[in-house]
């Protein structure tokens, strides 16, 4: 049976057209699905009113204790459960959940190294627990994942949502085919012309991030998207968060650039 | 098969070693079970912080906009999921839920009358939803619920914690023989002398109110335990938050006042 996970990021949580309707397509999609959520500009909006600056040590964010608890709220609680009443009024009877519900993202606090990054999860998907997610998806509930995972010496962590999408991909796929569609703000993977690459294998990836034509922020998105298709996902996808708007190519493959072996 | 459902409010979650104590004695508890938390002093710190008064009319609270998403943070992410992280850290699988999760606790938006409450949620046990709940109990999973219902119209709604208990009771009586524990600063209902009344049915306590004896906080926490009762609870209990320190009565009850019918 097919499982699909969508990631959606700030691009489409800060715009209520995007949001809404990217939300009514993901409601009227059939079968198991997930949707992870990242935080989007209401994090920083919410932290000014609070005095809490975003904090970065050469250039890297830093999740010190109030950033913790901001995005805990932010993260856990204000998107989190907004997503969910939005889709239980679409009728996609939904939960939201992070990865403390159930112990089912599992993560160590990132050791301290150069940097500090604070209250800042790394993945463990040996220790996940996909039960908890296993039993909603039987009963039809569409789990919301925010992207906080749980240490137990440590408790709630900040996690980069790409991540917690990619390992989501590696635990189900031992019970699903997994499909990941990472919807971000560009139609995909665009070469030095701007065009679209529909598809993108391996060795193609190093070799565009070699020339320089992968970086910066696409470079962990596409890392991310290349370790759950190597993690057991069937099917990984690249694509602009209004791709459905689009239509399907002859070979079934959705508008974005299409991960390959 | 008996399903225990606890309440806990300000007193317990303000107070770390109050806190650690109760969760420990609620993580041993072996069978399906419950807990409803409400806020304490976090939101109207946290509220504080980002420059939210608490508002109220005539002695009433108010929920306006902005207080409804400073509870949904509070209350829905940053109280919920912590709780949840050290319920999991105690080896009780839990999943931290409100009301819109599987639209298990369904609300209306209160009519506007001589005062305008704002986004406060008036339950609608009828159409409550508990298949959620009961795919998580049946699973091992115990539920821990943040004082959030939810309405189609308006989406989330703030909601008393102890009301939220009560339709609970009401609702998964049908499933379960349900007992629930209202926890809070009294060791239970006390009479004129400051003596604890271990038993209470609804004609001592309409006469209790008509007497003065239950007044203020204590009036609607009694209504709904009585609520609960009468809407098929097994057993209610309004009790201290630390009443498992004291033994249990030869007839088996536990230290507190037992509301009969």
């Amino acid at each position: 049976m097919i499982l699909k996970i969508f990631k959606i990021g700030g691009t489409i949580l800060d715009e209520e057209e995007n949001l809404n309707s990217f939300l009514k397509e993901f409601a009227s999609i059939s079968g198991p699905k997930i949707l992870v959520h990242g935080g989007g500009k209401l994090a920083t909006s919410m932290g000014k009113k609070m005095g809490i600056d975003e904090k970065y040590i050469d250039g890297r964010r830093i999740t010190d204790s109030e950033t913790l608890e901001l995005v805990t709220m932010v993260y856990g609680g204000l998107i989190n459960k907004n997503l969910v009443a939005r889709l239980e009024n679409l009728n996609c009877p939904a939960v939201g959940l992070c990865g403390a519900d159930g112990s089912s993202i599992r993560a160590h606090k990132r050791p301290v190294g150069k940097v500090d990054f604070g209250w800042v999860g790394d993945l463990e998907p040996e220790n996940c627990n996909s039960q908890l997610i296993l039993t909603c998806l039987q009963e039809g509930f569409t789990p919301v994942f925010s992207p906080l995972s749980y240490d137990p010496q440590s408790g709630l962590l900040n996690t980069n949502a790409d991540t917690i999408t990619s390992v989501l991909g590696a635990c189900l796929s031992k019970d699903y085919e997994t499909e990941i569609f990472f919807c971000f703000d560009r139609i995909g993977v665009l070469d030095k012309n701007g065009e679209l690459i529909p598809n993108l294998n391996e060795s193609d990836i190093h070799q565009l991030i070699e020339d320089g034509t992968i970086r910066d922020g696409m470079l962990p998105k596409i890392n991310n998207a290349l370790n759950a298709l190597k993690s057991g996902a069937k099917c990984v996808y690249v694509l602009g968060s209004d791709f459905y708007k689009y239509p399907v190519s002859e070979s079934g493959t959705f508008y974005g650039t299409k991960l390959i072996l």
